[in-house]
């Protein structure tokens, strides 16, 4: 690894590489080892941060745009720590050239979005860079976290159930679709997921991990929470819930939707008896209706470990690894 | 103004005039309203929050790099509310091909920036874009302030007296050397000034505003300030700091050291009795040993107010504007 490639941006193995050979190497803390889509740091009260650049391209497609995108992303990061957002920075990278009427779109998108997750943009900075027009957002978030509602990837236990909140890879493919320029219905599903994780909270079920599904897919989230829990996951391939319209896409492309990136699902790793009322709930928030029950988490802390399998429709098991190489670059 | 050009990073005219046009404009709330360094926001505790992102070029100069000046920057902000800093999330942007023993030293710099300014890196993110090697760094902040400290451009009132830190220019003119590969031994002057703000603040001096001098240079921070705080603000020519070797080298380049970045000094506004106090601990402090009195508050809010003056030795006045154009691109 002597110079960056594309790979490093995907989510998948060479990210999580990159992470450990630098960035984990010199800024390890407590904190930072979290390794969440937030850290919960020691305000007077609790406080959930997290990070995300935002670099899709194009900068709107159908159901969305990188404004809209910039503030699910960092919204949805703070709440699968259970923590309520409250405010969000925002860094804008221009390139030279940029449309201002787009910038504008953008901007009242991302105002728009602000306003439904109930989040406040508190600070911002612009820089501007050579280029062509392209656009750059970053958003740093802080959510008030209940220090007794714990939920982190370590929690995982046997028996509990894994609720997959709506159909995957819908980002993926429109984002895939507008770069091959495919005319079809595709829209992202970028949306905040404060309603649907806030009404688990208050009705105390017992989440025990959270994670949103974004670069990598499913998969690789699902990977990587059976090694920090030290477990075994297994789906059902016949509960993955896929958009027909998706399916018949990815069939057509050869892609896995279980590697393909959304930008308004989560998937919930709930106790087995909380795990109905936690369908029922997430079913009747906004961006839930079609959440299933999709696996277990089938195995706890024992000699082996880390695995993620899928069980097929006639019984066989296949195996699931992290996503390697780029996927699709910049989708968000 | 249809579409983005460089003079829009400026810090100066064009950036004032994208920020009110489109960003105010859709992100307007009471928050950002305050229109500082950082955004002081409403935890359990008051926190106070700001975001910078960094695009400098080249990525490592004399006495610095893109790293220690992405800690220095946020920490900086976080300071001038008179917080103290204790969080940094950071948004890695790679460029393709970017050579990954540079990332290292890099991090390995912002890790110790980050040791001496007493900060933990608690979240990160990374993306990969398409270029030849480039890195961009967000970085944002979140500090824990007392409320009874309250520190802000509004509070700047006639009698105050106008403390510069040290050299005017020195970052500015080492980007450039670098860039038109200019052989002297100018170095950046990118630090964190934890302890000069630390101490003011411990020891119960009135200030009444701070700001880092950065993009735009002294005379755009102080016409900011005039213009904030409804004041008039008048600089002694002679009394502005500026280190020899910066002062030919600006002299042979016809720059003006009033309107170059620095990004390890500050301007504080120290109400009258307290000033020698004032710039006694900013001098005994580390990154303060070159600090003066340069100037006063003339003139509170009258009919006429918003002017930033330099009184020349032979008794002139000249008025100054904040930045106008692009001065130096990318200097951080």
């Amino acid at each position: 690894m002597a110079i960056i490639t594309m790979a490093h941006g995907s989510g998948g193995r060479a990210t999580s590489e990159l992470i450990d050979s630098i960035f984990a190497k010199y800024f390890n803390n407590e904190i930072l080892s979290q390794m969440e889509d937030s850290s919960v740091v020691d305000g007077s009260a609790m406080l959930a941060m997290t990070t995300d650049s935002f670099v899709v391209k194009p900068l709107t497609y159908p159901g969305g745009n990188i404004g809209r995108l910039s503030v699910c992303g960092t919204v949805n990061d703070l709440l699968m720590r259970g923590s309520v957002p409250k405010y969000l920075t925002c860094g804008f990278i221009l390139e030279e050239g940029l449309d201002t009427e787009l910038l504008s779109e953008i901007c009242k998108s991302m105002a728009e979005t602000a306003k439904e997750a109930n989040v406040k943009i508190v600070a911002g900075d612009t820089k501007v860079i050579e280029g062509s027009g392209g656009l750059i957002i970053n958003t740093a978030g802080v959510g008030f976290i209940n220090p007794e509602k714990d939920i982190s990837s370590k929690n995982c236990k046997k028996g509990d159930k894994v609720i997959v909140s709506g159909y995957l890879g819908d980002h993926h493919a429109t984002i895939l679709s507008s770069r091959m320029t495919i005319d079809n219905n595709v829209e992202s599903d970028n949306a905040p997921l404060n309603e649907m994780v806030l009404s688990l909270v208050n009705n105390n079920i017992k989440v025990h991990a959270l994670r949103d599904i974004t670069r990598g897919g499913l998969a690789t989230v699902l990977k990587e929470m059976a090694i920090s829990a030290k477990v075994n996951i297994e789906l059902e391939d016949d509960k993955i819930p896929v958009n027909p319209m998706i399916k018949d896409f990815c069939g057509i492309l050869g892609l896995d939707p279980l590697y393909m990136g959304n930008e308004g699902k989560l998937v919930a790793i709930v106790a087995e008896e909380d795990a109905e009322k936690a369908l029922s709930i997430i079913k009747n928030s906004k961006y839930g209706e079609n959440a299933v029950i999709a696996g277990e988490i089938v195995e706890d802390q024992g000699e082996k470990f880390g695995n993620l399998t899928v069980r097929t429709v006639i019984g066989g098991l296949r195996s699931l690894e992290v996503l390697q190489g780029e996927g699709l670059p910049r989708i968000c």
